[in-house]
């Protein structure tokens, strides 16, 4: 199997600038400040360009895995012959590029708009909200009702990811994903200045390392996000089968809809003492 | 000249689900709740689908010209025939679909790309990040010095957004983008579901209004954003020339780089005391 490793010897996740620090009594002080990098991937599959994204550098090879993933190109880790991370000059040798090169063992019918563009529509097609409910539902089967959790350990969740992000700490300018066990054992986490990225990582590694996407009989996960829930992130669980979406703020009302029409948990304003539950509440227990 | 209305008639920003609020205590309390409604929106330009975004319903026809004008396929309001905004069938009969119309007067060497791409692809071609600095800066002229504003003004500018963020205050799921005076004036503000959205809106307002993009002997206009600036957001403020980029949290390095090849004022951590200037700190004073 094809080990991703992390950080990639040739690109970093965190840089240093030189920034001045303003105070309102007028101090200034210069000083040298952690930065999230942002720099362009390009993912190609079977030697075609499927999309280039925006991201933290990383993991890049998981991030390919779970995208595709997600967007229904792959249906599990087998159907990747390889995947493969490279640093090249274009063909006109002007400049590096950072690619991601994905052999698919079969690549199905891939919708000619899927190709070169964004994931966002990629997922939603051009419809109205409700269309892209049911288009998602026509490939997803609905989630059974899987074991509760009890929400003591819910709770606890943003402070087990805080406590493991790392670039977050040194450049407060990271989103972080994290998927976590019935028991509230953390199984992976990415950090990320984007947070599909960092939830296409996640799913990457569940994938790579054979536990995602979740079977009927396998125990409650949980993935947690920072920041919001959109349709996106509710579209990317659901994929994945993990019956339970968090957030620590936020979720739209198209991702309530979606994750209700599919009977998943989804939790928002995940606070250290209140947490508001959309929708499956039947997954949280006391 | 087409006059924007908002909210839509046909769209709300708002939307109401009945949710559960759980306390770590035990207590469960069933309530309705505001939540931000997400609502994918295509446009098309000269009868050709250039896009679709998933974003917070109200001034999409802003939404439209500030991201045809950012991208480069309009240079200002002129550029533009008709914007209109409508909610049809498509033609099948399936679906009902939010659609902007823009008649561009003359459309330009659209790069075969451009097309049905997500925006980030579009700002950054393909490259790594240095190239994709180089990409923008043939497209938009260095910012002159502008006259500098005064540090309280700036420090005070949060909490002026916040004061007017209407649905943000209802739902807590939204960004904003706010564009103001030298003085501190709030000239436009907008909020959406993603916050390159709610930065085209502001920026489609004020090219609407004809204050953007600004001219060399303008006032300094100030950009702020909630959350993060990412080099999508500071592409935004430099094809709409405006001096001061602020942000409520972290810039990434793409951002800073940029922002500082063109001579643009970047802010980061804009808090009641405390801002990091990560460039051009000749344009904020005492």
């Amino acid at each position: 199997m094809h080990q991703d490793k992390a950080p990639n010897s040739f690109s970093k996740a965190i840089a240093s600038r030189s920034v001045i620090r303003l105070r309102r009594e007028g101090e200034t002080e210069a000083i040298d400040d952690s930065l999230t990098v942002e720099e362009p991937l390009e993912i190609r599959v079977n030697g075609r360009r499927f999309t280039l994204t925006m991201r933290t550098p990383g993991h890049d090879e998981l991030l390919a895995r779970g995208l595709l993933f997600s967007e229904g190109l792959a249906r599990d880790d087998d159907d990747f012959e390889s995947v493969s991370l490279s640093t090249r000059c274009r063909d006109d040798g002007s400049e590096l590029v950072n690619v991601v090169d994905v052999t698919l063992h079969e690549l199905g019918d891939v919708p000619a708009h899927s190709w070169e563009r964004s994931l966002i529509s990629n997922s939603s097609c051009g419809l109205c909200g409700k269309a892209s409910i049911e288009a998602l539902s026509a490939r997803v089967e609905t989630l059974h009702d899987t074991t509760p959790i009890a929400s003591d350990i819910i709770f606890s969740l943003p402070e087990r990811m805080r406590a493991r992000q790392s670039v977050f700490q040194l450049t407060g300018g990271l989103h972080a994903a994290a998927i976590f066990s019935a028991a509230g054992e953390c199984r992976a986490l990415h950090e990320d200045i984007g947070r599909h990225n960092a939830t296409d990582k996640v799913i990457g590694q569940g994938l790579q390392q054979g536990w995602l996407p979740t079977g009927d009989d396998d125990e409650t996960l949980v993935l947690l996000v920072s920041g919001r829930s959109s349709f996106e992130i509710v579209q990317k669980a659901l994929v994945a089968r993990i019956p339970i979406a968090c957030s620590v703020s936020a979720a739209s009302s198209l991702a309530v809809d979606l994750s209700q029409a599919n009977n998943q948990t989804l939790v928002g304003f995940l606070r250290p003492n209140t947490m508001t539950i959309y929708c499956g509440s039947q997954r949280i227990v006391d």
